[in-house]
């Protein structure tokens, strides 16, 4: 069964997409074929729309249109195409004006605009910092960093680095286990100093010598003994001198940043309360955003 | 006037954010202390949010929790919250299950899960990519980039090249143009070959100036009348070479690389119309997502 979504927005659609496919992923046996409409804030911009709608439609199924544009004369359009409408923010729009006693203001979609430039250069200082220290290309300036991913190679630090920076403004840096920081008395000299801000990640052997064969086939470096061994090793590292870790195996980019800007704003916060004499964990929760 | 709001999910929380931000942004005159609590999947952790709020929300007006958890037993203690719930997920799925003229799956909330991990492949390798052709570093394997992002020195080349890699996967390079680059009968000999995937920034010359302070305070580098006369010339060479391009100076990153991908789309959709016939522009304004 093949059905059409479109996501229309009037901004940059994400809102309109991420809510949308956290929908469409409980219908797991129907096929979606999804278009994106970004920008549409104008009646013309939703008259295109609402053509490229009737042109894909006219055989099979009704579309679903998945809709956060507010403006009246555009949804007025937008109305008029051939599609059921599940109009994402005018529902708890509502109930939210009624919880809080007042009307929405008028001034609509604001939320990506001029305003955020403060939060755009701190992201962009962030993943500047981020490619000046990842795979421990720079070791300089560490004290700065946020926190310090440390890993065997391909356990999904890059990535993981790059997304805090852009989505959060964290500074990140990496480093990379090798043999050779396996059998210290302590962490590698390069981090040691910076023992609270690290954050180990790990994974399992198998998905690491698949990873590896991409892109140094058959090599040592790739073979599952290798892969098992560094593991290991890694672990017990960060077994040995406390530092958090966890298993990229099975979660997404998104959900490791969201693990570890957690783990970050709770140490923080329990570092607040130890100055302010707060008993540590009253507020270990909830991670202010 | 300052109200609690809290962001409750059972998974990274980015759903919940994204929409409850797009819905607060509406009133601008309150002042919101804003609480993420993601990974909420078992009664316990409902009970620790509910025993947070309640701490928290003592004194003063009702905090509003928006939500996207689904699973009965854990919604049934948020429920026991003295807050205001704003379900984001349960309104508009059920019209879509009248829409759909079908239930919604008992297996919930697996979007960011390990069904994903071709794309989270797909998008590690993108990130590598953007790495290795950063800031004109490598411009071997020009070839495979879906964007080469062209600019002056600061126009937000890094940060767009980042996101668009991790957010959708896409190969991207980015080439620094500088005074060389803006006399030739061509464009820069390195992306010449590579016109058609070339997609040029541009940002205003005092915003420019600014950053560029930042790095270099008080050089000729930063200073206005360089970056008018690099922008100006920057732009010129856009327009003489039929090179797509965008002020990034009032745009954040996520809004940049929407209107990139969406310039992606059509012009490879009208790559492929051409090669089988159909008349371009047809299915011209929605992206395929």
């Amino acid at each position: 069964m093949r059905r059409l979504a479109v996501f229309v927005s009037d901004g940059t659609g994400i809102t309109a997409e991420t809510l949308g496919n956290a929908l469409l992923v409980n219908f797991p046996a129907i096929s979606f074929e999804r278009y994106a409409f970004p920008f549409v804030d104008t009646a013309e911009e939703a008259e295109l729309v609402v053509r490229e709608i009737r042109d894909a439609a006219d055989s099979g199924a009704l579309p679903i249109m998945f809709t956060t544009v507010k403006a009246p004369a555009v949804r007025a359009v937008l109305d008029g195409a051939p599609a059921m409408i599940l109009d994402l923010l005018s529902g708890p729009l509502t109930e939210l004006e009624r919880a809080l006693g007042t009307t929405a203001s008028e001034q609509l979609g604001q939320y990506h605009g001029v305003g955020d430039m403060e939060r755009y250069f701190a992201r962009m200082r962030a993943v500047e910092y981020a490619l000046e220290h990842d795979d421990g290309q720079s070791l300089r300036g560490l004290d700065a960093a946020d926190v310090v991913l440390v890993a065997p190679s391909r356990c999904g630090k890059t990535p993981t680095t790059m997304y805090l920076a852009l989505r959060y403004g964290l500074r990140v840096a990496n480093y990379p286990l090798t043999d050779d920081d396996y059998h210290g008395e302590s962490l590698p000299a390069a981090v040691a100093p910076h023992r609270e801000r690290c954050f180990g990640l790990t994974t399992n052997a198998r998905r690491l010598s698949q990873v590896r064969h991409e892109r140094r086939p058959d090599s040592r470096y790739a073979s599952l003994e290798q892969c098992t061994y560094e593991l290991r090793r890694a672990e017990e590292l960060y077994h040995r001198f406390d530092v958090p870790f966890l298993n990229s195996a099975n979660k997404s980019v998104e959900e490791m940043s969201v693990v570890i800007l957690r783990w970050l704003q709770e140490r923080d916060a329990s570092r607040r309360d130890q100055r302010e004499g707060t008993p540590s964990g009253v507020r270990s929760k909830g991670a202010r955003t």
